[in-house]
């Protein structure tokens, strides 16, 4: 690959491209399969899969060089986790409403699409965090990488949750809360955002902690350097819930300690547009532009 | 009763005195039981239960003049839904952390004892709101009186919810969001408060509705005049939990429609202290009146 | 005047329309010569000037039923303290970005005039404030009535000011901040919203205070019954500002306190849109409405 | 100086130490007359002076190992621009409210005094911006370094003021704002906490931007790489006030551009305590850690 300004360049020869779409839209699988039929003949290997079928997708996964990805923010989520640790670039397609992951709408992918095949673009180099649980001294197998965020959350609505935020030793809060989140520069524009977390540039290695909705105290986030490490831990008595990228996928009991710092895996994505895109997005979403 | 500056207060003859506490609180129980003998032969009827024990709590409320409740601001809660419809007065005494519906530590309880037998202190009385839910036209059985609030929130963390907010057939927004709080006064210091809502004087009797975490939207609160009717309808597709007092109360399916309004009901709580109280205890929790 | 459900209606024969129009704008003052060539001959008397040159205003005001005022919300704002006592009712029309108080655009403006001189519409009574200030022991002599807002701020940037909030003698915080704003229910969609207040009816007579940027504790408001009267007292060596409505009004010392509570006056808007547009207006600009 | 765990460590033999007081605190003055005295004899030089008396402050400052600042974080604040581009380490002492830059107690320092001539301690390097302003495509002559923030702000309380935002040529909103805050990672615990903004780790090099109580749009902060340029735009037609660390500096008209960048400075902490100390700090003040 080429080296341009600002970041990596897609290397020229493009030779295995990828499609996955979320299974639930017709839109994109629709989008999906013509995507498919338009590469044909001028890479050296199409596949087309749905998003959530695993089997499918991580057996064509090794040696893809791009993987385009049709839906919404969830499937390019479910993307970046499931190309680890093969070093796949991501394009995301929206179908629907415009995520902050997904770049381009097919009218614009049909667009561009010469110059995806010839290596055009940037690739944006994203930072992941990876997390797992100790319980009772134990850690427990499962072990998630997250490209937005993990959350630890009440089990039920309605109920708070207790529970101990540490970084390397020093303790930071003890909350009770509604949860809290530990986020990527990435997810920086997603939950992190709505109960106002910071925005970090997009390819910041920094970590965010962001207490939701603590009971009789301020809010505010802590940004915490790449390399640290975070630990929560669920006060006795307590139940809760693991969060990764929007999946729950864990239960939580009093004592857990859940870990999460930086993961040696990055998301690479695509982009066509230029760097300064991001904040215009942001600022357009938030109605920072629009006076 | 005699009526008193700014509020009513206790009639002289308390005749009949009930007790509840949390049952899984040890120390409640054993206030509850030193309540029960320093009252036993002071009035005509001394009772003492579980608050938890619906059976035996609801037969002897009848007729209860005031019900001491021992616990947290749960258990008060608890006991201002049960004793509905029946004009009983409550009076809040805290074991563990200092809420804002547990006015009195035991010690004090001891102290003022005397007075509250004597019918001394006021009376406050507190707005609730009553719900119900409409479900492809028809009204669900289940039917709520709350006193702190009505929570339509996401069934899993993680995991926004979609729907909107109606009021007198104006729709007030289209949220994304973790969910949205309908609160009375009382409730404005509960879980209203850790979103960012407003604190309204607890005899107010206005009704507050709050977003929970929207998805690229400001969450300032809306307060709507005590005869407003709110209606929350949850998106095609979307799946909530509707909670009550902080009880999760109600699994929701997309189109249902959660109702709030003024209930005809109100809590009626014993206050010894002055009324200014009341924000002196916000003041102090809140940080404002440290420096 | 005729009563219609939801407000007062403008009463047939409206005898003496004024046009007020912000002197800087070379939009207000044609939209105002244009809409006084247009009324001209069709009620007995029409007069128009800058809302600014308060000599000839004044002097028209007495006997007017409808005041149409040209500019933006500053220029509503300052037609509404203008009229008091006279019961003079306000229609707002905006020249530039829409506002919460000016309702119509010229366009509507020509389209409504004829529903408009014969006294349609719904009359809207908002609450105002008034405010004075007492300085070692002596009142001040000037004294304010606000439709949107009384805020004590800090005099220069980049400093706090530290203050004591009370109400019918209850301390509520005293505060290091930015500054504390005293809204009506008008101007909880101004400056109060902006800093996180919530959203009154329009026709709500509740005060709200909030804290602006307060140092080291939460920002909640607080919303006091229509009667409650508010002290905010400057702590001693303290300089701030006190600004009524957006227009800095006078230097206060330390030790100074400025009190508010409701105005006996009234703000009347005539309304040509239904009571819930309120509620649409603020969902479509908090991007409440848009998904 | 000998390099620690975690940060360099003071060297052995401090030749110079110098003690600079707020002069409008009896009490700060006495402490550091007590700190002269006591160091008198121990080091080869002290001197003492006003921290406002430039001319003899500065006269003593080449030279001096250690600047102990007697009074509030503002003399902290003065000093480390003072000694620019001197590499003099400071120490905080509080006299009055406990502030993040002031780490002492007088009692503490005098516990502490052998170990600080010792060379004992963490030395912590805090990243400063610097500012200057563009007028009509000039750049002012004023040229500032801040230690906690930059504020672009309203000239006055109740107007709101209108200006773009831009970084390395995008840009991130145009807002009708209060003003917005540059500010440092020290900057994170002083103003900018107080509009919501994120706490960055005491030696983070990034810059965080925040709009205080824009109109009608989200304030969540933005946080830019260490190497990132700002840019404030002032609209045609406003006025705003520039604020360096709390000290309004300089009027700004409508078209004026402030600049913001990293500053080729640090400050130089003596820090006595363990690292953690800042989180614990944080978490005591913002009552994260009192339940």
């Amino acid at each position: 690959m080429r080296r341009a300004r600002g970041g990596a360049r897609a290397r020229c020869g493009l030779n295995k491209i990828g499609v996955a779409y979320h299974p639930k839209s017709e839109a994109a699988r629709r989008v999906a399969e013509e995507a498919r039929s338009r590469l044909d003949g001028r890479v050296s290997e199409v596949w087309c899969a749905s998003a959530w079928d695993d089997e499918a997708r991580d057996a064509h996964i090794p040696g893809t060089d791009l993987l385009i990805c049709c839906g919404g923010d969830g499937t390019v989520l479910r993307a970046a986790r499931a190309v680890i640790p093969h070093p796949v670039v991501l394009l995301g397609v929206n179908l629907g409403r415009i995520g902050f992951l997904t770049e381009l709408t097919p009218s614009v992918l049909w667009d561009s699409l010469d110059d995806v095949i010839g290596g055009e673009g940037r690739i944006e180099s994203r930072a992941m965090v990876e997390t797992d649980t100790v319980r009772a001294g134990e850690e427990l197998a499962a072990h998630f990488h997250a490209l937005n965020d993990v959350v630890i959350g009440r089990a039920a609505i309605g109920r708070t949750v207790q529970f101990g935020v540490r970084t390397d030793h020093t303790t930071i809060g003890n909350y009770r809360a509604d949860g809290v989140i530990v986020a990527t520069a990435t997810g920086s524009t997603a939950y992190s955002l709505s109960v106002g977390g910071p925005i970090l540039h997009p390819e910041s290695r920094e970590i965010i902690v962001t207490p939701v909705a603590p009971h009789l105290a301020p809010a505010n986030s802590i940004v915490l350097p790449a390399g640290a490490r975070v630990a929560v831990e669920i006060a006795a008595g307590q139940q809760a819930i693991l969060s990764i990228d929007g999946q729950p996928d864990q239960e939580l009991r009093g004592g857990d300690v859940v870990r999460v710092s930086a993961s040696p895996h990055v998301a690479r994505f695509l982009r066509m547009g230029p760097p300064g895109e991001f904040f215009l997005r942001v600022g357009r979403r938030l109605n920072w532009l629009n006076e």
